[in-house]
């Protein structure tokens, strides 16, 4: 086993358990933590809900290395994020001034009045560090292991990208795959022999139907080219495609 | 406020936490559950860990009305949702007669060996009631408020249709919305005012940029349809949209 780096990912949002928004921000979080070599072992989303934000925080905090928030920094009432971010810490949240003036330059620039509701957007909790939005200004924030960013999709994409040169990562988490339309019960047993002998892989089967018939990818995942090529080899030669 | 069940969703999947793989059966729930009236409060998506389903399945069905998971009861090796819901529970698991006969039934008639791998399926928790999959026969199961359903898109959806019809769901969650086309920064001040009138509804703001352009949608929820669409008549008066 590797020691990469662990990631979990905190999704603050009643429009996504309302169902009224799909969430797209923890997949594209995920490729770009396996890419860097960082592994995301945890998704959490909870409601705009202050008690709810601290205690899922404060239990990804503890258990992974990282945790990427998304949601809930914005202007409007609902927006709570911060403050319980700051609750979760046990630290003072107060507007910041070098947050206060990137604002202020924004709205300088865009003619728009920087109001109570925009300033609200300067307040940072005590110790952390800004984390640049290229998009709109306002800032995201790392505190400890946690990194709170915007909801919407691009603002977060850049928030990430901002922060992932940041971050120490591992060797790459590679994988390969082989599609086998054979229903699982045929694949089952070869492949667990397979996985038995390449325990420093993973290795997995992800099942899917299309057009009445059976199938499934399998995907072999780990950190070292050579091994995971040596194993497809095997894997290709269990379940030979028709031509 | 109301007094709607509550629910949480655990999807188990290392394909999802590598980016390989986008979860929607979250955001399918999500819509199911609303309209059954029954609040949808977290997900989770932890990885194929025995510990790690163990420890969630735990937390969660000890806060909600009902947890629903997904992913990991098939035949092959890296499926060890089952056993984990069995040590979750501490109950035993075998293979149960009433599985093993509908899973034998459907291979007779599809021609397909009733191997090993097929007979792990026909193995549930003691104590569980088996939920149908009209799709492909093997068996989720509830147990205790956890409803344990397939990954594969169509049969989980198939299961939470099977299922659906067994819980008690509360007044349905209704929804307004309106899309105004101005910054939140805007926005923030009279929206928090109208919310502060209405307490009993509960109001967000989900904020876009399209064209470069900023605008969020600021959604009304609730469950009494006369008060959602006197504060949304409230709210069409604060912003008015140039036609």
């Amino acid at each position: 086993m590797t020691a990469n780096p662990t990631a979990a990912m905190l999704v603050i949002g009643d429009e996504i358990l309302s169902g009224r928004t799909r969430d797209g921000n923890s997949h594209y979080l995920a490729g770009e933590l396996t890419r860097h070599g960082i592994r995301l072992c945890e998704i959490r989303v909870v409601a705009d809900d202050r008690d709810a934000i601290i205690a899922a925080v404060n239990a990804l905090r503890a258990a992974w290395d990282h945790v990427f928030t998304c949601g809930g920094i914005g202007p409007t009432h609902d927006d709570i994020t911060a403050e319980a971010i700051a609750a979760a810490f046990g630290v003072p949240i107060a507007i910041r001034q070098d947050a206060h003036d990137l604002l202020a330059a924004h709205y300088a620039r865009t003619g728009l009045e920087f109001n109570e509701a925009r300033q609200r957007m300067a307040r940072i909790p005590d110790g952390a560090r800004l984390i640049e939005n290229p998009v709109s200004a306002a800032p995201g924030f790392t505190l400890g292991n946690v990194h709170v960013m915007a909801g919407v999709p691009n603002i977060f994409q850049a928030m990430v990208a901002s922060v992932m040169p940041t971050l120490t990562g591992g060797e790459p988490l590679l994988s390969q795959s082989l599609r086998v339309d054979r229903g699982e019960g045929e694949i089952a047993a070869p492949f667990a022999a397979l996985a038995a002998e390449f325990p420093d892989l993973q290795m997995g089967s992800y099942p899917f139907i299309r057009n009445g018939a059976y199938g499934a990818n399998l995907v072999i995942r780990g950190t070292d080219a050579g091994r995971i090529s040596a194993a497809m080899t095997r894997l290709a030669a269990l379940f030979p495609q028709p031509q």
